[in-house]
């Protein structure tokens, strides 16, 4: 078989563009004993591959130059070296933005075959952006009924399950989403009490008007002025799950002052606020039990999800740049 | 009898002065049933009180211009009229910078008479800041035996005894403090492993040196460049409890920039951080179960602390305007 891969050429410095990654091309290895081929059918896209592009400390090493680029996948087996899986079998995988793979079969999931729902679920609501959403939530933020909470990229694969979440949990639920579409489909679609656009100039205020006995709860997948609006709002004993902070991660240097680091301490003092970075691997004890309440919510027609699908490998470097600008609703997948 | 007490004359922009503050004389009232009046023996002086003489939002109302200073107090009961309380009991009260007080008698906690410990432990190692430390450190920063504790403001009332109950539960304790004499008794008398000097200009790199596995727990007091040079040093899921930010309490603005927020936010997500703000009033179902445990160790000699005795409340506006600059060790009292 003749594989084709996307690797990176470069680092970018701020936004990343084409030159920062190659396509390449090459023959599949034969199969050692224990291994499998793969045929990618999905190949997830997500904020968090920026942040591999990148040589400085973080909790993963980043990719290398000249090496394929990482990503969750749903795959079928075309040959298999391994008795537990046969070819047709549908697995979740982590072999990147290629269109062939050859890897150990211990440690690939099988994709439930049950029809009902399709498989590119395992990659969104069913696969690491519901469980991101689920557990830092659910695990990390603690939502009570009656409490406010704040849901930034709400129309994106984690913020959208983040708040219907927090709906089935008795919260009123404010997004905070890019642009008016967004806004009505998270209102519309998806049940939230209210979404602000982050774009208005009258953010800060909105959020007040939408807000009236202020925020729990904030899940953060953005900072900068988004942060800057929800943290004055907050109350006392608020809880902020850190998921991401996509506004931040083209930065090549830190934001002009003043330094609002020491005004942020002094609110999570006199609040007693509580925030918490996380990482979705952190929880991976907890899966089955994000499986079996998210499966039975989504078949219940309790979470809704939508899918923005790039058309092959060609389209996923645009699909790639776009997602960092907000241009998706919903969780972003390629389709090989 | 003739009362004298402090009063707040205005609010102080940057550092307090004398003429923020007013002495009064008045004579004081008779007692109502259920009420005493109290004599202070003791008045502790706190990094707190300057957050009260600020008219801003905090978790505690300000104190009003013209009210007498807020601030913890032993006191000996000169008059009863609550059967509950004799003359000549010794009281834990909240009855602030003056002489004599009258006050009702229910919330008043009678001080061990038991003559092991002077009563001014009811202020420091076994009251307020005691419990400060022993419920933040414990209850909020979770150390593990074996990890590495940083403590700032580590020659203070709640520093000391921070750092010497995470030795006490087979930490590695780093205390950082102002100037070589607080360094020498915070690591001789009390314990530490090792203190640094906030105003060296290698901080960093001593900090660096100090704590070769990085930081798992770090205890705030101080905020500002302490914070900025111990946050980079965090281990992954490290905790900060914040219980004080002295080096901003009398910031009038912002400080420059750049703008160190969002980088702040980047490491809490990477690391997964949890930064808790926290109040010792907060904690106050676990008075009882502090006031065994600590007793206990000031008793068997495993916990030491140090008081500042400063002579009478002519004297307790320079006290408390040193306190501030961080002339203090250990807790700062005033010996009425």
């Amino acid at each position: 078989m003749t594989n084709r891969r996307i690797v990176l050429a470069s680092r970018p410095v701020g936004e990343p563009t084409h030159e920062n990654f190659r396509m390449e091309s090459e023959e599949t290895a034969g199969l050692c004993e224990g291994q499998v081929l793969l045929k990618t059918l999905y190949l997830s896209l997500d904020p968090y591959m920026r942040g591999r592009m990148t040589d400085g400390p973080s909790y993963a090493a980043p990719v290398g130059i000249g090496k394929t680029m990482v990503g969750g996948t749903v795959c079928e087996v075309v040959e298999s070296a391994d008795p537990n899986l046969q070819p047709g079998d549908v697995v979740g995988a982590f072999t990147g933005w290629q269109e062939f793979a050859v890897v150990p079969a211990k440690g690939l999931r099988k994709v439930p075959g049950d029809g009902k729902l399709p498989v590119s679920t395992a990659l969104g609501v069913l696969g690491m952006p519901g469980m991101t959403a689920w557990s830092g939530l659910l695990l990390l933020g603690q939502p009570k009924a009656g409490e406010t909470v704040v849901v930034a990229a709400a129309a994106g694969a984690v913020g959208s399950a983040v708040g219907q979440i927090a709906k089935i949990k008795g919260c009123r639920v404010v997004g905070i989403a890019g642009g008016p579409e967004k806004c009505a489909h998270v209102v519309n679609d998806l049940g939230f009490d209210a979404c602000l656009d982050h774009r208005s100039p009258t953010l800060a205020t909105e959020l007040g008007a939408a807000c009236p006995k202020g925020i729990d709860l904030y899940f953060e997948n953005v900072g900068g002025k988004v942060f800057e609006a929800v943290l004055p709002r907050m109350n006392d004993f608020g809880r902020i799950p850190v998921c991401g902070l996509i506004s931040q991660y083209n930065a090549t240097e830190l934001p002009s002052g003043p330094d609002r680091s020491q005004k942020l301490l002094l609110t999570v003092l006199t609040k007693r606020l509580r925030i918490s970075g996380f990482i979705v691997s952190d929880f991976m004890p907890h899966w089955a039990d994000f499986q079996r309440e998210m499966s039975g919510w989504v078949r219940e027609g309790r979470i809704h999800y939508r899918e923005q699908v790039v058309d092959g490998l060609d389209n996923a470097i645009d699909g790639f740049i776009g997602l960092l600008k907000g241009a998706n609703t919903g969780k972003m997948l390629v389709k090989m």
